[in-house]
């Protein structure tokens, strides 16, 4: 049976998470043996598939800084897949140490392993925070300097130049994707899920975080995945670097509109004010994917289509309260 | 007696280490009190003023890992120099633990303890090494994207991240100096401190790794410590970017040639071939130092200059072995 693009097992640390998950099955329906690491923290075993019907599919509870836990996971593995982070970046205000201790730390740990592992690629789901309050829209790969707005783009930006350092010191070659926001209905932080969880508890207001003028570009998670599988199959530089996103973006207040209409319409919006939603957010972003599209993948959605299909979906697994 | 930008205290970690023990005089000269962190690795007591007659220079022995043990320095300072590293680089490929933990962990525990007592700058010496292999020279603060080919370049990319993430989540202002080659008489690494040694050992023959073709450029330290203290005077924003170093390189070659002239002439140079000194090295380094001469800085000597003052000085401390 095929597994892996050399026919061995992948791991995919953080594949019980929103988008951790989705990647899992695409692995699994190309024919990979998958062996998923993660601490549940945000992930879940519900996102993956039953276990009993997927041979080719094991779970290893643990948490990436303790390898003794988790690292014969990592021995013949062709890739790792290096998906596992602190999901909430708002978090990452109220306590430092979780993007620190999440994302920097873990990191550091899981490329020991792939080191003494010998495993030969090493995948990363990186954000565009990194780029932190860019001057040039849209962002390329290439745009510097990298002054991060939030720790838990420090904390990308960390794990990026690990994945490089090693990549050149040991070398194994390293897949860094720096993604727009990717959104799906299996989400437990975001856009999204906040305002359905402010309307479950209010139906009748909604408040907006800042002044509803941010605007960013959100892609679908089954495309994000479309996109690094692309890239994972097509690239082979040594650091292989790529932004993955929408062509174009869609504003707060747009967002914060389709939402309460979906609600019914009742509720009424209010906004905190304020150029940013918060400490460290970034209030515009729109990455260019030319390097990825060149490539041949392409986003299906604009981010109006993945926002709709999104609502749509939590409308049905989640209901309304409107 | 006028102390530190506003009269209070400042902090220097890594205060006792070639580089950081110049800016300790500089800033004791300029009317500071000065309290100095360090675990003296490779810093040497001998390197600071006698403590009996500075009586505003304190030193605490510590690992900056463990803040309970010097946390309380950071109180009421009006800034923390942070040049505290692992000085070496080719070591962290042979430990990539040394870089993550005396690079990256430590700053972030100096980082948290700078938010936790309130203290409004904090000034971190980088290097060229985040930029990885530029394809653009003189390279200059913009450039991207940063894939650091050491471990030692990725412990520096992650702290200045991490400064940049803590300066725009908690208000404080971050200055990032990216560093040449710094050379002076105090080295305890780096090529002069290596073509000593090995002369040392073996008078007839100087092995230089790989072909001798590498060409960078390197600053004097005590031209740094104006460059970096010119910057933190002068600029303001809540992140400040700055290159140090010269306007030109020189190369490995010409510098193994000064040294072995300087030792008598009749040592064989032998290069062990290869582009590169070793894995992670930068065969070429050249930074743009417009952004830091635009404030009113500029070196004084050209780089072979600075390697001719450092052989002269070495050659009187440490004597010849021709």
């Amino acid at each position: 049976m095929p597994s892996g693009p050399t026919g061995r097992p992948v791991v995919v640390t953080g594949g019980a998470g929103a988008i951790g998950s989705v990647l899992v099955r695409a692995l699994l329906e190309r024919g990979d043996e998958v062996r998923v690491i993660d601490n549940l923290s945000s992930g879940r075993r519900g996102y993956l598939p039953d276990p009993a019907s997927s041979p080719r599919l094991t779970l290893t509870v643990a948490d990436l800084r303790e390898p003794e836990r988790y690292g014969e996971q990592l021995r013949g593995a062709a890739e790792v897949w290096h998906i596992a982070a602190n999901p909430d970046i708002r978090l990452g205000t109220a306590d430092p140490r979780v993007d620190f201790e999440a994302g920097t730390v873990a990191t550091f740990h899981v490329l020991e392993q792939v080191r003494r592992a010998g495993v030969p690629r090493i995948l990363f789901s990186s954000s565009s925070t990194v780029y932190g309050r860019p001057d040039r829209f849209p962002t390329p790969e290439e745009y510097g300097p990298l002054l991060p707005q939030s720790l838990y783009g420090a904390a990308k930006l960390a794990a990026e130049g690990l994945l490089s350092g090693y990549a050149h010191t040991y070398g194994l070659k390293a897949y860094v994707f720096r993604f727009a926001n990717i959104i799906g209905p299996a989400m437990t932080h975001g856009i999204l899920h906040d305002f359905f969880e402010k309307l479950r508890v209010d139906p009748r207001r909604l408040e907006v975080l800042g002044d509803g003028r941010q605007a960013k570009s959100y892609l679908r998670t089954e495309e994000c995945v479309d996109g690094m599988l692309a890239v994972a199959d097509r690239a082979a530089d040594a650091v292989n670097l790529y932004n993955l996103g929408t062509h174009d973006r869609i504003s707060v207040r747009e967002i914060a509109e389709k939402v309460v209409a979906a609600h019914g319409g009742g509720a009424r919006i209010e906004y905190t004010g304020g150029e940013k939603g918060w400490a460290g957010d970034v209030p515009q972003q729109l990455l260019s994917i030319d390097k990825a599209t060149r490539l041949g993948w392409t986003p299906r959605r604009t981010s109006a289509q993945a926002i709709d299909l999104t609502i749509a979906e939590m409308v049905r697994t989640r209901g309304v309260h409107g």
